[in-house]
């Protein structure tokens, strides 16, 4: 049985990576799964918030949220509603425990660097794609402030980061679900991984139900096999030159 | 004297308007004046608010925001400071207005549209395009409300409406100012008119300065030419069909 | 056609100014348009905001509020709702950048000024009568400052600054609006102006309506007549002695 | 020993109260303690709160705000914090429970009166100067909805109140504590008492020490004097004639 | 005519004082009046709030609330509505005066004690109940402090504190009131005291009713009786040792 | 390699579950896992949420808190900072759906149960303690709903659902970490399963690092271990008679 989209059931959605997407952040790209376009821009600060300062760690947080013509019917804003929600927090906390994971944040130095992830268009797992180009954002970061001579070590990733959501649709394990499938998925999971196969998250959820322990297992191996992929295609869109000017050394903080 | 970007005193930026760029909204535009871009949508909602219900009058009301990464420096989420700023405030409150001043809510019937105006790129001027993008949302909007039959009367848009601001700098007086203009302006104003020539909002303020009558005479005469040539681009760009799916009549809401 | 308070179209209400109407702060004027009263008071702070620490700038800015019982049916207290509307927000934000541009903020020195402009009871042009108000209470509490010996430049006032709104009612143009007129005008404009005749603000709205190129000329004319007495009327106040007691030089803060 | 203003332990500051101080509510009253200033507007509104609604019976609620420039050094505006603070709720809730004591909310009918108290100027006992003047304005508008026919019987008032402080200063019990004797208090106790003599409410509290009974014993004493003696100014001022217009039988809501 | 529970009018509901209920907090007692049961809490920490900073005196304060589910129906959480009630505020402010009247807060030194008292159920009087177990909970954090070594001078506490309320219902004067008398007693009083009987805090209220001086007089009598024996219970509870274990001096902060 | 409390790698603290803590609502348990104490409340309301309303379905929901004495150094109220966390959020929202996944809906009809998890006492596992407490607090209020005669069908509960902590500790993989361990685990787990052995949510972190499949695989192993000992302990406290009074069939809402 073909899905909607006609994909068989271990294929992504297209993957298309945009770096430097808008002119000021260190690092900004619009990354597409699918109909699914979020914006990631990791922007640079001297210095670090004030529980961490002299400590000599460097800091990476994230802040996840979706503009209110993203979804089918219009959502409405939070910064109107005075009042950030539960998912919105919980994504936006996944994304920099999820980055946080492949830094060296003594490497980093005093700095910190904060991954804004905008959803222009939702259509299902707008959280694995923005882990997934949140990871270049902050790799263009990074050397933008190994240009300005800011690192206090030259090479402050350890891994790369990707993550994939699959599912349990119509009884059959699928990878990269869209919002027609994620809506009534029996089982729900989003796993980050590295390019080197390990973990780093896993977040699996029965909708209504529960799931058998087989089930898991295949779920997590169709998982790892999209994230090697998406690895892949963050490798191919880094291999391009650095999207901008670079700083000069000692350069003035952006 | 020439500006830093080339242009003469009286000429806009390379303006570019791109409709549907979203695929919920009925309405979705991206507008640039330069590097400012805002993303605009309108929703279409049946039934209006509380206040207004059984009225027989439709609504139109808009909300502007800035994306963090839009700026220079990244600026702090209103969602996460949990209140709207006087600024977002004032702009919201200003293209509200400018776009009920071309609608007639009596032909609009028992519907409500809201106007996203996000800004993705701010390089001065965000307003003034979210205006000018703004009105094409709202006129594929109203297509899309037309092709479904949910219009009380068939044609409620009265005028086509565009903004652009003039300010004076460098003792001149210049027509829409970047930001690095804008930041050192002795004058500013922002002028809201029609295709007809006429006004609808007039704000021009000395920043730090007191400015003469006769200079905001000379002003208001460069933002009309530039409001006109606005009207002529927005002309050419709704010249081209809807670019998406029209509802049948009758059809259910979006 | 006589007005409905019987004034002639060109004609201001009357205007009462009353310094000295609360004990604690350095200026404190109630302002009277007709019915409109509003309470401002000038209040002073040795130092400044801390973004501005260090500049050897002074600061002035102002919250307008309206008390519940103000208004013709009651209105609900921004205090209760916890929040802080866009209307007050963008009221606030124009009294203090009106005061700023009639004074030399190097010669203030570092001292803070804030103007609360509270609205005892409301009849159309609030706004314009708390920027009237609002100079003479900030000139007595400049006369304050001077006393104690505080100021870095004996007179930092470089002009007058007042208020004044216009309106199209019945077709006619017409100035300083009650509530009865503002609320049925096609449009409607405030200025405010110095005693130089320069502009400083021009905010004109149309009401549901657009209007002329040319109305807007005369709108201006008028207004401009406007300011010119309500700066006799404030000079006509101020040439009184200051209605408290002074500080002794290098007096401790108020 | 005197007094710093002169007067003697048992004798209240000057007491003036203004009715008619505002336009639009159905009772607005200026009450003057000496220099504490406070208005108390009661706005008359048909219907009562949705958890009321059915029950045949009335409504009277009360909210208290000081102007920021009512105090000696500028008090922040509590709108602005975006919450309400812990004494502006007490005092609120006080100001409410004291009234309701002496109105028959099945004779008001389903009509709320929300009273409005904002101390325009601050020097000790603004809590119970707001008592006093709302018994008042409570007054001026249950004669309004009797004039309008609006009351389910014809006098929903069952006795006046009033209220004052009492203090322990300087080792000796005194009346009416301005601020300067308020804030060096050793004991400071609240009274709510009606004309027949009786108690609505008693709070004393020890300021960082603690009191004999025999201390509570002579304060009470004085404050009944105190009150008695507010009961007759406030008969006073009521026996004039309403000062505004009455609404005609079953006039439109106010 | 017995009470519901069998109790005569001057007879405390039992009393259970349970100490070290929580291994963090230097001081943890659970109070039980009859159904009420109240958990306090006194958290130490080195220093003071910034505005009382360098003044070598100590703070006490306290943050009073209510489980939702120690309701007899659940009562929505005030974290979730995002501020806190009047009643709260109200109460918190209560505790914390209290529990300041019977302390040396020079002799405490720059320390802090919050003391936290929530309500685990409800059944009336929990606020006398909170200030009763709250002056054990600080004493016990007292203790802690001076085995560490961290007070100014070894006896901080002048006094002990304890609380209780008494009612008029059925036209008895009664003492310390569970939920169904409280909810229809006409007049309610809460009385603070300390074991020299004197008085701390003194609260009584009219609930739709005015009251005679004379039952004010007869209420506070018997509300004097209850404190003592609570003052007994407590010096019962306090002559067993700490219920935990004790720093070593100069030990590090808790 | 003993752990420091002296237990294996695969064995729980103490478990204690001690149903009827609580008078008020359907059911009331204390949970203990060691040192870790949760209240976990579930009350009972008729109807369901407005959006829910009219389709025969119940609701359940679940609120997560942790009193501000209950760790090691006092945290901040969240009703007090007017704002709920992250943290809150995530685990309030985890045991809502896992506990959804137990019941019926359409059997439990238009009631609403609402589940208050409140940490009493923190060290480690407090969100998994919370979930196992409150199936047996769910259990009991749906016992009470059968007795009131008020479930759509007799037995809406599908499963028992427990959770329990797993993680990779001084490289060992163990259970039910206490906060000594979970503070420096390499890896964290969280997995909710039912007494069939299957899984409804699986939560795994690396705290600053990854791990591999393999990892996973054993963390799972254990975990499921954890919670079938936990659902053993949940029906043997279960076995025991309903800890209240039942109410009579068709009885009024608790």
């Amino acid at each position: 049985m073909l899905r909607t989209d006609g994909r068989n059931d271990d294929v992504l959605r297209d993957i298309r990576i945009t770096r430097g997407y808008q002119q000021w952040p260190a690092g900004s790209v619009l990354i597409e799964f699918g109909n699914t376009r979020v914006l990631c821009a990791a922007s640079v600060t001297e210095g670090v918030p004030r529980w961490r300062s002299g400590s000599g760690l460097g800091w990476v947080t994230a802040e996840y949220a979706m503009l209110p013509s993203a979804t089918h019917s219009r959502s409405d804003r939070e910064s109107v509603k005075g009042r950030i929600g539960g998912r919105t927090h919980e994504i936006s906390r996944l994304i920099g425990r999820s980055l946080r994971a492949c830094i060296d944040l003594a490497a980093l130095g005093e700095n910190t660097i904060v991954i804004d992830c905008d959803v222009i268009q939702a259509d299902g797992g707008t959280r694995t794609a923005a882990i997934t180009g949140a990871y270049v954002a902050l790799a263009d970061a990074v050397t933008w402030l190994a240009a300005a001579g800011r690192l206090a070590d030259p090479q402050p990733l350890s891994c790369a980061v990707s993550a994939v959501s699959v599912g349990v649709v119509d009884g059959r394990v699928r990878l990269d679900l869209p919002y027609e499938e994620d809506s009534r998925a029996e089982v729900d999971m989003n796993v980050v991984a590295t390019d080197a196969g390990t973990l780093i998250e896993v977040q699996g959820t029965g909708e209504g139900a529960t799931f058998a322990r087989s089930t898991l297992d295949k779920m997590l191996d169709l998982a790892l096999v999209g994230c090697a992929e998406l690895n892949r295609l963050q490798s191919q869109a880094l291999a391009l030159p650095y999207p901008g000017v670079l700083p000069e050394p000692k350069g003035k903080k952006k």
